[in-house]
């Protein structure tokens, strides 16, 4: 299977807010679960998403949508490890998504076929933050070796995510992180997200996040219930 | 010591290269070298500043212009470790520092007190990789923590920068890294800048790192005498 890449180019994209919406529209009437997966470069995007695929590659259907700005190593990788589909964004330098980026993707993806979309944005925990491109959640993975002052130093990105997943906890007694620091700065910015702890190395924590995702999806099917009846 | 803050605001900044070249002027003229830290967030700008610091502080003056979304948590901490002096700039959401809001930072500062400065940029792997500052050294910091394929990943940065460090050494054991495809992935962006490889948390390979910060400040003072005679 080969990679779809799209290269982005500036100035075609107008109006995010309504882009994302329709594409918001798009998930939901197709019953798939959107995650906009924001992150520092290093933090673990891929290997979350390589990590679930591995549990759930038998009885889900999970599509990725990769941003970089160059190259397509992700999409190729989390193709080999189950996904149903991948496609590539190469932002062309720029720093984020954008929900025009994410329309073009739709336009090449079946989600008939899909359950789930992974959307894994460039690493940067700055300007993901005010683009929505359409997901029903929005995930920041923030890592114990970034240190727990992150929401802090980059609240945007706390305040306004669905879930927060807190990655490489097997490191977390070697590199001085302060968890209940970071737990209290979390709070003061976001009272609602959950917190889930987890190792995509070690697995640690694996169970939960799953158990989470698919209480997640379920959700979403309800919803799509009650709105046909 | 009370911390000056700058709040910048957009559209005031224009002709970021010229406004570079003009504050790389003064730096030159103040015999001072200025080094523009650039990396993802929690990679350990902020720890490599302390811990330089600890070891200098008796010896050479250092000041420290901090690059933040919001708060003045590193100037306090900086000022605290011995930087003779600090200045915060607050970007308001913007994800990158501009030669215009380093420009209104040397105007806070007595350069002719001070041998080094430390710009520490915005923590993001992208942005600030298009921004001249007025910097001699642009110094690009990863960490094993954030994995072997950053260069890959965000080559402008990899291929713009005088120097690179990569921190924590300690941990390149637990994480997976694979030092030679690191080092093959920088040299094809990057012929010519060292690697130097540290813990900010043990002080390993710090000996090596101080010396060349040294050397680079010396060979700057000798380039002023020459251009003297």
């Amino acid at each position: 299977m080969t990679v779809h890449t799209i290269h982005v180019f500036k100035n075609v994209l107008a109006g995010n807010d309504e882009v994302a919406a329709r594409n918001r529209v798009r998930f939901n009437e197709a019953g798939v679960l959107a995650i906009n997966v924001i992150a520092s470069p290093g933090a673990g995007k891929t290997s979350l998403i390589v990590r679930t695929l591995a549990a759930l590659r038998d009885r889900t259907n999970i599509g990725v949508i990769e941003g970089d700005i160059a190259g397509s190593i992700d999409a190729e990788k989390v193709l080999a490890c189950g996904a149903r589909s991948a496609i590539q964004i190469n932002t062309s330098g720029g720093c984020h998504l954008e929900a025009g980026m994410v329309q073009q993707a739709l336009d090449a993806l079946d989600l008939q076929q899909l359950d789930i979309v992974f959307i894994e944005n460039v690493g940067n925990l700055v300007c993901p933050a005010h683009w929505a491109l359409g997901e029903q959640i929005r995930l920041c993975l923030s890592s114990t070796a970034e240190g727990h002052d992150k929401p802090i130093k980059y609240p945007d990105v706390f305040a306004g995510s669905d879930a927060i997943v807190l990655n490489k906890i097997d490191l977390i007694d070697l590199v001085d992180f302060d968890r209940a620091a970071f737990y209290e700065s979390v709070r003061a910015l976001n009272r609602q997200a959950p917190i889930i702890e987890v190792s995509c190395r070690s697995a640690a924590g694996f169970a939960l996040w799953i158990d989470w995702l698919l209480a997640q999806r379920a959700a979403l099917r309800i919803d799509m219930h009650e709105t046909v009846r």
